[in-house]
């Protein structure tokens, strides 16, 4: 398809395309006349992933560059993990987390093979000396759960990537899944904490606010 | 202390603070001069419940001043909850969601009390739908591990909001939680997920990254 159709079809502006073709996030089309190009599935396959990137990952767009050039290399998958989490995690100096912090993370981390740069381990010690810096240093009835919970999510993240049939659906599902997840997981917690708050508090539904569903006794791993 | 001290103990520029203090971020110290003025410990504790929200939890300057605001309230904590909630979520126009993703996240949140507008709802149903864009509409292994352990962990926040004795440290826990727990479950999520892939992919540590702790038989819930 020309690049009309191709912003047509995918709901991205002409200009936006373009600019994500110059950005090097899109692949140039092939050329079809002197100042024409042909476009294909491919390449509407690939503003989708962009534009979850970019939109719902909110991720810059050199982020988004690493994490697509991820999906086109050749790197086994435990790699391409590690690029994925290293484009979408926050950069931290380990010499500015206190050593509190980092045994205390690593006494949650117990028995995991986790290596001492993995950013999520830097990025949990960082959130844990913030708390202390707000004189909340005893977590120790709170990470856990945490810890735990994501145990479990990543076991899923796993399940479905080696659900998936080839290289690149397995490499799109780990640099995509790594970045939604952490969007499908945090409003999935939202939900979550209205449930489970209206639930404690037993809180009046606000006229505007019905409840979707009323039996709580359905739910599925209530207490 | 005076500005100095308040900036030297919290690290803080004296700049930025006059541009918390400017954007009213931070109230106003006690006027003990004509040009000086009197801060507290409850100022250096707001700083640093400040630095949390915009540098951890990324949030913008008028973001954090709603969620603050909603610290220095009289509203019930479910309400808190409910402006924290919407500030760190993005504002998604239901119109723009497609049938299939709402009913499939309806059927995820089947039996939770969630009102049809909770901004977790619908970020979870635009998540499915960008999923379903990139031609990957059968998530049903990999969604209901999410939902699980997101409930799990709306359980241990409110645990640790109802172990906080007073009003002010339960607020806080709200919003500075909802704020920093999404921080740190991406983070255990991306440490998880490097023991999950080195267990199941037997990735031989690289030269740089030794593994921190080996015996993986003693890890939390492996299966």
């Amino acid at each position: 398809m020309r690049m009309a159709e191709l912003s047509t079809t995918s709901g991205v502006p002409v200009a936006t395309i373009k600019y994500y073709l110059r950005e090097g996030l899109l692949p140039a089309g092939e050329r079809s006349g002197p100042n024409q190009s042909f476009y294909g599935q491919e390449h509407l396959r690939r503003l989708r992933v962009i534009r979850g990137l970019l939109e719902v990952g909110g991720l810059s767009v050199a982020a988004a560059r690493q994490v697509i050039e991820a999906i086109d290399s050749d790197l086994g998958l435990a790699h391409t993990f590690d690029i994925a989490q290293r484009t979408v995690s926050p950069l931290i100096d380990p010499e500015t987390l206190s050593a509190e912090a980092v045994a205390q993370i690593d006494e949650v981390l117990h028995g995991w093979r986790v290596s001492p740069e993995n950013p999520g381990r830097l990025a949990a010690a960082r959130v844990l000396q913030i708390f202390a810096e707000l004189g909340q240093p005893d977590l120790s009835g709170w990470v856990p759960g945490y810890a735990a919970a994501a145990l479990a999510v990543a076991e899923a993240d796993l399940d479905e990537v080696d659900a998936r049939d080839d290289r690149e659906s397995k490499t799109e599902m780990v640099v995509v899944g790594t970045v939604l997840g952490d969007a499908l997981f945090a409003a999935l917690r939202r939900a979550a904490q209205e449930h489970v708050t209206s639930t404690r508090y037993t809180m009046p539904p606000t006229p505007a606010a019905p409840t979707t569903t009323a039996p709580t006794s359905t739910a599925p791993t209530t207490p």
